[in-house]
Protein backbone atom coordinates (compact mmCIF):
# COMPACT_ATOMS: atom_id res chain seq x y z
CA UNK A 1 0.00 0.00 0.00
CA UNK A 2 1.48 3.33 -1.15
CA UNK A 3 0.29 6.99 0.53
CA UNK A 4 -2.05 7.91 -2.04
CA UNK A 5 -4.17 4.57 -1.29
CA UNK A 6 -4.55 5.37 1.90
CA UNK A 7 -5.99 8.69 1.52
CA UNK A 8 -8.98 6.98 -0.60
CA UNK A 9 -12.04 6.60 1.70
CA UNK A 10 -12.94 3.40 2.53
CA UNK A 11 -15.57 1.81 0.76
CA UNK A 12 -19.25 0.76 2.06
CA UNK A 13 -20.59 -2.93 1.92
CA UNK A 14 -24.71 -3.43 1.90
CA UNK A 15 -26.37 -6.54 2.03
CA UNK A 16 -29.68 -5.44 0.09
CA UNK A 17 -32.67 -7.93 0.54
CA UNK A 18 -34.59 -7.94 -2.74
CA UNK A 19 -37.40 -10.55 -1.95
CA UNK A 20 -38.51 -13.56 -3.22
CA UNK A 21 -39.42 -12.33 -6.57
CA UNK A 22 -41.92 -9.68 -7.44
CA UNK A 23 -39.63 -6.91 -8.26
CA UNK A 24 -42.52 -4.86 -6.54
CA UNK A 25 -41.41 -6.12 -3.29
CA UNK A 26 -38.01 -4.25 -3.46
CA UNK A 27 -38.13 -1.74 -0.33
CA UNK A 28 -37.55 1.98 -1.43
CA UNK A 29 -34.72 1.64 1.06
CA UNK A 30 -33.29 -1.47 -1.10
CA UNK A 31 -34.53 0.54 -4.88
CA UNK A 32 -32.03 3.66 -4.08
CA UNK A 33 -29.47 1.28 -2.96
CA UNK A 34 -29.11 -0.37 -5.74
CA UNK A 35 -29.57 2.76 -7.52
CA UNK A 36 -26.14 4.80 -6.07
CA UNK A 37 -24.29 1.71 -5.74
CA UNK A 38 -20.95 2.01 -7.73
CA UNK A 39 -20.82 -2.20 -7.89
CA UNK A 40 -24.19 -4.91 -8.11
CA UNK A 41 -22.77 -7.58 -6.61
CA UNK A 42 -24.84 -11.09 -6.90
CA UNK A 43 -24.36 -15.16 -6.95
CA UNK A 44 -25.38 -16.23 -10.44
CA UNK A 45 -25.28 -19.91 -11.40
CA UNK A 46 -22.87 -21.97 -13.96
CA UNK A 47 -24.87 -20.83 -17.08
CA UNK A 48 -24.63 -17.05 -15.27
CA UNK A 49 -28.00 -16.64 -14.31
CA UNK A 50 -28.91 -15.08 -11.48
CA UNK A 51 -32.24 -15.12 -9.82
CA UNK A 52 -31.55 -11.94 -7.35
CA UNK A 53 -29.97 -9.63 -10.25
CA UNK A 54 -33.38 -10.60 -12.64
CA UNK A 55 -35.10 -8.67 -9.51
CA UNK A 56 -32.95 -6.14 -9.44
CA UNK A 57 -33.34 -5.58 -13.12
CA UNK A 58 -36.82 -5.69 -13.47
CA UNK A 59 -37.38 -3.56 -10.23
CA UNK A 60 -35.10 -0.35 -11.80
CA UNK A 61 -35.00 -1.22 -15.47
CA UNK A 62 -32.19 0.51 -17.69
CA UNK A 63 -29.98 2.42 -15.14
CA UNK A 64 -28.17 -0.69 -12.89
CA UNK A 65 -27.00 -1.81 -16.43
CA UNK A 66 -24.76 0.99 -16.24
CA UNK A 67 -22.77 -0.22 -13.18
CA UNK A 68 -20.15 -2.65 -12.25
CA UNK A 69 -21.52 -6.20 -12.19
CA UNK A 70 -19.58 -8.61 -10.10
CA UNK A 71 -21.34 -12.28 -10.89
CA UNK A 72 -20.12 -14.66 -8.61
CA UNK A 73 -20.43 -17.93 -10.04
CA UNK A 74 -21.55 -20.51 -7.67
CA UNK A 75 -22.82 -23.81 -8.29
CA UNK A 76 -26.13 -24.86 -5.93
CA UNK A 77 -24.42 -27.69 -3.92
CA UNK A 78 -24.20 -29.22 -0.28
CA UNK A 79 -20.47 -29.24 -0.70
CA UNK A 80 -18.96 -26.41 2.19
CA UNK A 81 -15.59 -26.47 0.26
CA UNK A 82 -17.08 -25.48 -3.38
CA UNK A 83 -18.94 -23.05 -1.51
CA UNK A 84 -16.25 -21.90 0.93
CA UNK A 85 -13.98 -21.10 -2.14
CA UNK A 86 -16.49 -19.25 -3.91
CA UNK A 87 -16.76 -16.97 -0.67
CA UNK A 88 -13.39 -16.38 -0.54
CA UNK A 89 -12.60 -15.72 -4.49
CA UNK A 90 -15.99 -13.03 -3.72
CA UNK A 91 -14.78 -11.66 -0.42
CA UNK A 92 -11.19 -10.99 -2.41
CA UNK A 93 -12.80 -9.45 -5.42
CA UNK A 94 -15.63 -7.31 -3.24
CA UNK A 95 -12.23 -5.96 -1.29
CA UNK A 96 -10.53 -4.92 -4.19
CA UNK A 97 -13.71 -2.61 -4.68
CA UNK A 98 -14.07 -1.61 -1.43
CA UNK A 99 -10.28 -0.51 -1.54
CA UNK A 100 -11.16 1.57 -3.99
CA UNK A 101 -13.80 3.83 -1.48
CA UNK A 102 -16.57 2.39 -3.93
CA UNK A 103 -20.15 0.87 -2.61
CA UNK A 104 -20.82 -2.75 -3.06
CA UNK A 105 -24.02 -3.82 -2.76
CA UNK A 106 -24.64 -7.46 -2.31
CA UNK A 107 -27.82 -8.90 -3.90
CA UNK A 108 -29.55 -10.97 -1.89
CA UNK A 109 -33.52 -13.04 -2.50
CA UNK A 110 -35.27 -12.55 0.26
CA UNK A 111 -33.43 -11.40 3.19
CA UNK A 112 -30.18 -11.11 3.81
CA UNK A 113 -29.52 -12.39 7.55
CA UNK A 114 -32.37 -15.57 6.82
CA UNK A 115 -31.32 -18.65 5.32
CA UNK A 116 -28.82 -16.12 3.12
CA UNK A 117 -25.47 -16.58 1.64
CA UNK A 118 -24.91 -13.04 2.44
CA UNK A 119 -23.90 -13.94 6.14
CA UNK A 120 -20.57 -16.40 4.68
CA UNK A 121 -19.66 -12.93 3.08
CA UNK A 122 -20.40 -10.88 5.94
CA UNK A 123 -18.38 -13.01 8.02
CA UNK A 124 -15.38 -12.71 5.61
CA UNK A 125 -15.39 -8.76 5.81
CA UNK A 126 -12.06 -7.44 6.79
CA UNK A 127 -12.80 -5.13 9.74
CA UNK A 128 -11.84 -2.28 8.39
CA UNK A 129 -14.88 -1.93 5.58
CA UNK A 130 -18.05 -0.78 7.04
CA UNK A 131 -21.05 -2.51 5.95
CA UNK A 132 -24.83 -2.17 6.26
CA UNK A 133 -27.63 -4.41 5.92
CA UNK A 134 -31.10 -3.52 4.24
CA UNK A 135 -34.13 -5.88 5.08
CA UNK A 136 -36.01 -7.35 2.61
CA UNK A 137 -39.24 -9.65 2.22
CA UNK A 138 -38.80 -12.90 4.03
CA UNK A 139 -40.30 -15.52 1.47
CA UNK A 140 -43.02 -16.90 3.91
CA UNK A 141 -44.15 -13.39 4.35
CA UNK A 142 -44.68 -13.72 0.75
CA UNK A 143 -46.07 -17.07 1.35
CA UNK A 144 -48.81 -16.22 3.42
CA UNK A 145 -49.64 -13.17 1.66
CA UNK A 146 -50.50 -15.07 -1.80
CA UNK A 147 -52.68 -17.22 0.87
CA UNK A 148 -54.24 -14.66 2.86
CA UNK A 149 -53.53 -17.02 5.96
CA UNK A 150 -52.69 -15.37 9.18
CA UNK A 151 -49.22 -16.75 10.13
CA UNK A 152 -49.49 -15.77 14.05
CA UNK A 153 -52.62 -13.88 16.07
CA UNK A 154 -51.95 -13.23 19.90
CA UNK A 155 -50.83 -16.37 21.71
CA UNK A 156 -49.43 -18.40 19.22
CA UNK A 157 -45.81 -19.44 18.64
CA UNK A 158 -44.19 -20.13 14.65
CA UNK A 159 -41.08 -21.88 13.97
CA UNK A 160 -39.34 -21.94 10.50
CA UNK A 161 -37.31 -24.95 9.67
CA UNK A 162 -35.83 -26.44 6.60
CA UNK A 163 -35.97 -29.95 4.18
CA UNK A 164 -32.53 -30.13 6.35
CA UNK A 165 -33.64 -30.64 9.31
CA UNK A 166 -34.04 -34.75 10.73
CA UNK A 167 -37.48 -36.50 11.45
CA UNK A 168 -36.94 -35.92 15.20
CA UNK A 169 -36.22 -32.04 14.75
CA UNK A 170 -39.42 -31.72 12.17
CA UNK A 171 -41.91 -33.85 14.04
CA UNK A 172 -41.10 -31.70 17.02
CA UNK A 173 -41.65 -28.47 15.53
CA UNK A 174 -44.77 -29.37 14.17
CA UNK A 175 -46.35 -30.80 17.35
CA UNK A 176 -44.91 -27.92 19.63
CA UNK A 177 -46.07 -24.86 17.39
CA UNK A 178 -48.95 -23.87 16.11
CA UNK A 179 -47.26 -22.50 12.90
CA UNK A 180 -44.61 -23.71 10.92
CA UNK A 181 -42.82 -23.06 8.28
CA UNK A 182 -40.58 -25.18 6.03
CA UNK A 183 -38.21 -23.76 3.56
CA UNK A 184 -36.48 -25.99 1.11
CA UNK A 185 -38.86 -27.97 1.14
CA UNK A 186 -38.96 -29.56 -2.70
CA UNK A 187 -36.24 -31.93 -3.05
CA UNK A 188 -37.37 -33.61 0.60
CA UNK A 189 -41.17 -33.36 -0.61
CA UNK A 190 -41.71 -36.92 -0.03
CA UNK A 191 -40.17 -37.34 3.10
CA UNK A 192 -41.55 -34.04 4.96
CA UNK A 193 -45.62 -34.99 3.40
CA UNK A 194 -45.19 -38.21 5.46
CA UNK A 195 -43.89 -36.19 8.33
CA UNK A 196 -47.28 -33.94 8.21
CA UNK A 197 -49.15 -37.38 8.31
CA UNK A 198 -47.39 -38.66 11.17
CA UNK A 199 -47.97 -35.11 13.41
CA UNK A 200 -51.59 -35.03 11.96
CA UNK A 201 -50.36 -31.31 10.50
CA UNK A 202 -51.19 -32.54 6.93
CA UNK A 203 -54.49 -30.92 6.49
CA UNK A 204 -52.88 -27.72 8.24
CA UNK A 205 -50.61 -27.15 5.58
CA UNK A 206 -50.52 -25.29 2.19
CA UNK A 207 -47.41 -26.19 -0.25
CA UNK A 208 -46.05 -23.25 -2.30
CA UNK A 209 -43.41 -22.90 -5.49
CA UNK A 210 -41.63 -20.10 -6.98
CA UNK A 211 -43.91 -17.82 -4.39
CA UNK A 212 -44.84 -14.37 -6.15
CA UNK A 213 -43.06 -15.48 -9.67
CA UNK A 214 -44.30 -15.62 -12.73
CA UNK A 215 -44.90 -19.67 -12.40
CA UNK A 216 -45.55 -19.64 -8.87
CA UNK A 217 -47.78 -22.71 -8.08
CA UNK A 218 -50.15 -22.99 -4.84
CA UNK A 219 -51.33 -25.98 -2.97
CA UNK A 220 -54.00 -25.88 -0.85
CA UNK A 221 -54.92 -29.36 -0.92
CA UNK A 222 -51.69 -31.82 -0.11
CA UNK A 223 -53.79 -34.44 -1.74
CA UNK A 224 -52.86 -33.03 -5.04
CA UNK A 225 -48.99 -32.52 -4.62
CA UNK A 226 -47.33 -35.50 -5.91
CA UNK A 227 -45.21 -38.00 -3.68
CA UNK A 228 -41.96 -36.69 -5.27
CA UNK A 229 -39.43 -34.20 -5.31
CA UNK A 230 -40.01 -30.72 -6.19
CA UNK A 231 -37.93 -27.65 -6.90
CA UNK A 232 -35.39 -25.87 -4.56
CA UNK A 233 -37.23 -22.33 -4.28
CA UNK A 234 -40.12 -24.22 -2.20
CA UNK A 235 -42.23 -23.91 1.37
CA UNK A 236 -44.79 -25.70 3.56
CA UNK A 237 -46.54 -23.04 5.38
CA UNK A 238 -48.81 -24.94 8.26
CA UNK A 239 -51.00 -22.80 10.74
CA UNK A 240 -54.26 -23.68 12.83
CA UNK A 241 -56.19 -21.06 11.73
CA UNK A 242 -59.82 -21.83 11.87
CA UNK A 243 -60.30 -19.07 9.35
CA UNK A 244 -61.75 -21.39 6.30
CA UNK A 245 -59.27 -21.01 3.76
CA UNK A 246 -62.43 -19.95 1.09
CA UNK A 247 -63.43 -17.09 3.23
CA UNK A 248 -62.01 -14.76 1.16
CA UNK A 249 -61.58 -14.08 -3.00
CA UNK A 250 -58.45 -14.12 -4.13
CA UNK A 251 -57.33 -11.60 -6.26
CA UNK A 252 -53.73 -12.10 -8.23
CA UNK A 253 -51.20 -10.10 -6.63
CA UNK B 1 -80.23 -2.63 -1.99
CA UNK B 2 -81.67 -1.09 -5.07
CA UNK B 3 -80.95 -1.87 -8.60
CA UNK B 4 -78.32 0.95 -8.55
CA UNK B 5 -76.50 -0.09 -6.09
CA UNK B 6 -75.57 -3.76 -7.90
CA UNK B 7 -74.73 -2.23 -11.04
CA UNK B 8 -71.68 -0.35 -9.03
CA UNK B 9 -68.23 -2.68 -8.86
CA UNK B 10 -67.70 -4.08 -5.64
CA UNK B 11 -64.55 -2.66 -4.03
CA UNK B 12 -61.37 -4.04 -2.65
CA UNK B 13 -59.87 -4.29 0.63
CA UNK B 14 -56.09 -4.43 0.65
CA UNK B 15 -53.75 -5.21 3.87
CA UNK B 16 -50.68 -3.19 3.10
CA UNK B 17 -47.60 -3.83 5.21
CA UNK B 18 -45.36 -0.71 6.18
CA UNK B 19 -42.82 -2.36 8.09
CA UNK B 20 -41.63 -1.27 11.58
CA UNK B 21 -40.31 2.17 11.75
CA UNK B 22 -38.29 3.17 9.29
CA UNK B 23 -40.50 5.18 6.02
CA UNK B 24 -37.74 3.97 3.30
CA UNK B 25 -38.63 0.38 4.42
CA UNK B 26 -41.80 0.01 3.00
CA UNK B 27 -41.85 -2.06 -0.91
CA UNK B 28 -43.02 -0.20 -3.70
CA UNK B 29 -45.84 -2.16 -4.18
CA UNK B 30 -47.29 -0.93 -0.73
CA UNK B 31 -45.84 2.70 -1.63
CA UNK B 32 -48.05 2.20 -4.61
CA UNK B 33 -51.00 0.31 -3.24
CA UNK B 34 -51.42 3.62 -1.08
CA UNK B 35 -50.73 5.77 -3.33
CA UNK B 36 -53.71 4.61 -5.52
CA UNK B 37 -56.18 3.78 -2.79
CA UNK B 38 -59.40 5.42 -1.95
CA UNK B 39 -59.43 5.13 1.57
CA UNK B 40 -56.91 4.76 4.11
CA UNK B 41 -57.72 2.83 6.89
CA UNK B 42 -55.54 2.36 10.14
CA UNK B 43 -55.45 2.12 13.99
CA UNK B 44 -55.04 5.05 15.89
CA UNK B 45 -54.48 5.59 19.96
CA UNK B 46 -56.99 7.18 22.60
CA UNK B 47 -55.16 10.63 21.03
CA UNK B 48 -55.72 10.12 17.66
CA UNK B 49 -52.42 9.03 17.50
CA UNK B 50 -51.26 6.27 14.80
CA UNK B 51 -47.53 4.73 13.89
CA UNK B 52 -49.15 3.18 10.77
CA UNK B 53 -50.31 6.25 9.54
CA UNK B 54 -47.27 8.55 10.42
CA UNK B 55 -45.13 5.95 8.27
CA UNK B 56 -46.98 5.80 5.51
CA UNK B 57 -47.39 9.62 5.24
CA UNK B 58 -43.44 10.31 6.00
CA UNK B 59 -43.03 7.56 3.14
CA UNK B 60 -45.31 9.44 0.67
CA UNK B 61 -45.23 12.76 1.84
CA UNK B 62 -48.23 15.11 0.39
CA UNK B 63 -50.49 12.91 -2.22
CA UNK B 64 -51.70 11.18 0.88
CA UNK B 65 -53.55 13.62 2.86
CA UNK B 66 -55.92 13.94 -0.15
CA UNK B 67 -57.48 10.57 0.59
CA UNK B 68 -60.03 9.80 2.98
CA UNK B 69 -58.91 8.62 6.19
CA UNK B 70 -61.03 6.12 8.14
CA UNK B 71 -59.09 6.09 11.81
CA UNK B 72 -59.77 3.33 13.49
CA UNK B 73 -60.00 4.01 17.17
CA UNK B 74 -58.24 1.54 19.41
CA UNK B 75 -57.28 1.35 22.97
CA UNK B 76 -54.35 -0.57 23.12
CA UNK B 77 -55.56 -3.63 25.50
CA UNK B 78 -55.83 -7.56 26.02
CA UNK B 79 -59.32 -6.57 27.13
CA UNK B 80 -61.02 -8.68 24.36
CA UNK B 81 -64.61 -7.50 24.26
CA UNK B 82 -63.20 -4.04 23.52
CA UNK B 83 -61.26 -4.99 20.57
CA UNK B 84 -63.44 -7.20 19.05
CA UNK B 85 -66.71 -3.91 19.31
CA UNK B 86 -63.60 -1.90 17.84
CA UNK B 87 -63.35 -4.28 14.72
CA UNK B 88 -66.71 -4.77 14.68
CA UNK B 89 -67.26 -1.21 13.99
CA UNK B 90 -64.01 -0.93 11.74
CA UNK B 91 -65.39 -3.66 9.40
CA UNK B 92 -68.91 -1.83 9.38
CA UNK B 93 -67.51 1.34 8.08
CA UNK B 94 -65.02 -0.29 5.81
CA UNK B 95 -68.11 -2.60 4.00
CA UNK B 96 -69.72 0.83 3.53
CA UNK B 97 -66.60 2.08 1.71
CA UNK B 98 -66.59 -0.89 -0.20
CA UNK B 99 -70.36 -1.30 -1.60
CA UNK B 100 -69.32 2.21 -2.99
CA UNK B 101 -66.81 0.21 -5.10
CA UNK B 102 -64.11 1.98 -3.25
CA UNK B 103 -60.31 0.57 -2.72
CA UNK B 104 -60.09 0.77 1.22
CA UNK B 105 -56.30 -0.29 2.16
CA UNK B 106 -55.62 -1.24 5.68
CA UNK B 107 -51.97 0.09 6.82
CA UNK B 108 -50.43 -2.11 8.95
CA UNK B 109 -46.66 -1.98 11.11
CA UNK B 110 -44.73 -4.75 9.94
CA UNK B 111 -46.47 -7.85 8.10
CA UNK B 112 -50.05 -7.77 8.15
CA UNK B 113 -50.16 -11.34 8.74
CA UNK B 114 -47.48 -11.48 11.34
CA UNK B 115 -48.94 -10.93 14.88
CA UNK B 116 -50.72 -7.95 13.17
CA UNK B 117 -54.68 -6.69 14.05
CA UNK B 118 -55.27 -6.99 10.07
CA UNK B 119 -55.93 -10.81 10.60
CA UNK B 120 -59.37 -9.71 12.88
CA UNK B 121 -60.87 -7.43 9.83
CA UNK B 122 -59.94 -10.08 6.89
CA UNK B 123 -62.23 -12.64 9.26
CA UNK B 124 -64.26 -9.86 9.75
CA UNK B 125 -64.64 -9.19 5.63
CA UNK B 126 -67.72 -10.17 4.07
CA UNK B 127 -67.13 -12.72 1.10
CA UNK B 128 -68.67 -10.54 -1.21
CA UNK B 129 -65.51 -8.29 -1.45
CA UNK B 130 -62.34 -9.13 -2.79
CA UNK B 131 -59.24 -8.88 -1.04
CA UNK B 132 -55.53 -8.69 -1.08
CA UNK B 133 -52.32 -8.39 1.10
CA UNK B 134 -49.02 -6.73 0.45
CA UNK B 135 -46.50 -7.92 2.56
CA UNK B 136 -44.56 -6.29 4.79
CA UNK B 137 -41.23 -6.02 6.77
CA UNK B 138 -41.62 -8.06 10.08
CA UNK B 139 -39.90 -6.21 13.03
CA UNK B 140 -37.02 -9.24 13.32
CA UNK B 141 -36.20 -8.83 10.07
CA UNK B 142 -35.20 -5.22 10.76
CA UNK B 143 -33.83 -5.79 14.04
CA UNK B 144 -30.80 -8.47 12.54
CA UNK B 145 -30.64 -6.11 10.38
CA UNK B 146 -29.62 -3.62 12.50
CA UNK B 147 -27.14 -5.73 14.91
CA UNK B 148 -25.86 -7.00 11.44
CA UNK B 149 -26.93 -10.93 12.87
CA UNK B 150 -27.30 -13.30 10.95
CA UNK B 151 -30.65 -14.83 12.33
CA UNK B 152 -30.69 -18.46 10.40
CA UNK B 153 -28.07 -20.30 8.78
CA UNK B 154 -27.86 -23.97 6.77
CA UNK B 155 -29.37 -26.22 9.51
CA UNK B 156 -30.32 -23.85 12.34
CA UNK B 157 -33.90 -23.44 12.96
CA UNK B 158 -35.77 -19.91 14.55
CA UNK B 159 -38.84 -19.85 16.61
CA UNK B 160 -40.84 -16.74 17.53
CA UNK B 161 -42.67 -16.51 20.60
CA UNK B 162 -43.80 -13.58 22.60
CA UNK B 163 -43.90 -12.29 25.98
CA UNK B 164 -47.00 -13.56 26.22
CA UNK B 165 -46.21 -17.16 26.85
CA UNK B 166 -45.85 -19.23 29.59
CA UNK B 167 -42.33 -19.95 31.42
CA UNK B 168 -42.35 -23.17 30.13
CA UNK B 169 -43.11 -22.32 26.30
CA UNK B 170 -40.84 -19.84 26.27
CA UNK B 171 -37.63 -22.12 27.96
CA UNK B 172 -38.74 -24.68 25.39
CA UNK B 173 -38.17 -22.21 22.67
CA UNK B 174 -34.89 -21.08 23.61
CA UNK B 175 -33.27 -24.52 24.69
CA UNK B 176 -34.72 -26.33 21.09
CA UNK B 177 -33.94 -23.50 18.66
CA UNK B 178 -31.09 -22.18 17.66
CA UNK B 179 -32.19 -18.74 17.11
CA UNK B 180 -35.61 -17.34 18.73
CA UNK B 181 -37.00 -14.27 18.79
CA UNK B 182 -39.43 -13.05 21.55
CA UNK B 183 -41.47 -10.07 20.41
CA UNK B 184 -43.68 -7.71 22.76
CA UNK B 185 -40.94 -8.13 24.81
CA UNK B 186 -41.24 -4.80 26.68
CA UNK B 187 -43.89 -5.64 29.51
CA UNK B 188 -42.43 -9.01 30.65
CA UNK B 189 -38.79 -7.63 30.51
CA UNK B 190 -37.67 -8.96 33.92
CA UNK B 191 -39.28 -12.31 33.34
CA UNK B 192 -37.47 -12.83 30.22
CA UNK B 193 -34.37 -11.86 31.43
CA UNK B 194 -34.50 -14.60 34.26
CA UNK B 195 -35.74 -17.20 31.63
CA UNK B 196 -32.15 -16.21 29.53
CA UNK B 197 -30.60 -16.68 32.29
CA UNK B 198 -32.15 -19.70 33.33
CA UNK B 199 -31.54 -21.29 29.81
CA UNK B 200 -28.25 -20.15 29.35
CA UNK B 201 -28.59 -17.82 26.58
CA UNK B 202 -28.19 -14.85 28.46
CA UNK B 203 -25.39 -14.09 26.13
CA UNK B 204 -26.60 -15.04 23.30
CA UNK B 205 -29.42 -11.82 23.64
CA UNK B 206 -29.74 -8.75 22.13
CA UNK B 207 -32.60 -6.60 22.89
CA UNK B 208 -34.35 -3.67 20.55
CA UNK B 209 -36.68 -1.29 21.30
CA UNK B 210 -38.62 1.02 18.34
CA UNK B 211 -36.23 -0.56 15.45
CA UNK B 212 -35.81 1.57 12.57
CA UNK B 213 -37.49 4.55 14.38
CA UNK B 214 -35.60 7.60 16.02
CA UNK B 215 -35.91 6.25 19.28
CA UNK B 216 -34.21 3.12 18.23
CA UNK B 217 -32.23 1.44 21.14
CA UNK B 218 -30.29 -1.50 21.05
CA UNK B 219 -28.57 -3.33 23.84
CA UNK B 220 -26.32 -6.19 23.12
CA UNK B 221 -25.09 -6.70 26.69
CA UNK B 222 -27.97 -7.63 28.61
CA UNK B 223 -26.25 -6.79 31.87
CA UNK B 224 -27.08 -3.31 30.96
CA UNK B 225 -30.51 -3.86 31.08
CA UNK B 226 -32.52 -3.01 33.49
CA UNK B 227 -35.03 -5.61 35.16
CA UNK B 228 -37.98 -3.33 34.86
CA UNK B 229 -41.35 -2.84 32.20
CA UNK B 230 -40.01 -1.80 28.77
CA UNK B 231 -42.24 -0.33 26.21
CA UNK B 232 -44.81 -2.52 23.75
CA UNK B 233 -42.47 -2.06 20.79
CA UNK B 234 -39.25 -4.11 21.53
CA UNK B 235 -37.89 -7.05 21.02
CA UNK B 236 -35.41 -9.82 22.07
CA UNK B 237 -33.22 -11.29 19.25
CA UNK B 238 -31.23 -14.53 20.32
CA UNK B 239 -29.00 -16.20 18.60
CA UNK B 240 -26.05 -18.89 18.76
CA UNK B 241 -24.08 -17.00 15.96
CA UNK B 242 -20.24 -17.52 16.23
CA UNK B 243 -19.43 -13.92 14.24
CA UNK B 244 -18.53 -11.48 17.03
CA UNK B 245 -20.64 -9.09 17.61
CA UNK B 246 -18.24 -6.32 17.24
CA UNK B 247 -16.70 -7.88 13.73
CA UNK B 248 -17.99 -5.28 11.48
CA UNK B 249 -19.03 -1.47 11.57
CA UNK B 250 -22.05 -0.13 12.50
CA UNK B 251 -23.27 2.51 9.94
CA UNK B 252 -26.18 4.44 10.42
CA UNK B 253 -28.96 3.37 8.87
Amino acid sequence: MNDLASTVPNGLFIGVGVGPGDPELLTLKAYRAIQHADVICYLENESGQSQSLDIAVEALKDPIKQQLHLGVRFAMSRERVAANAAYDKAIGQIHAQLKQGKTVVFLCEGDPLFFGSFTYLLERLDSQYASKVIPGIPAFAAATAELQLPLTVLKQSFAVITGRHSDAKIKAALLEHDAVVIMKAGIERPRLLTLLKETKRFDDANYLEYISRDKQKIIRDLNDLEMSAGPYFSLFVITRQEIPKEANQDVKA
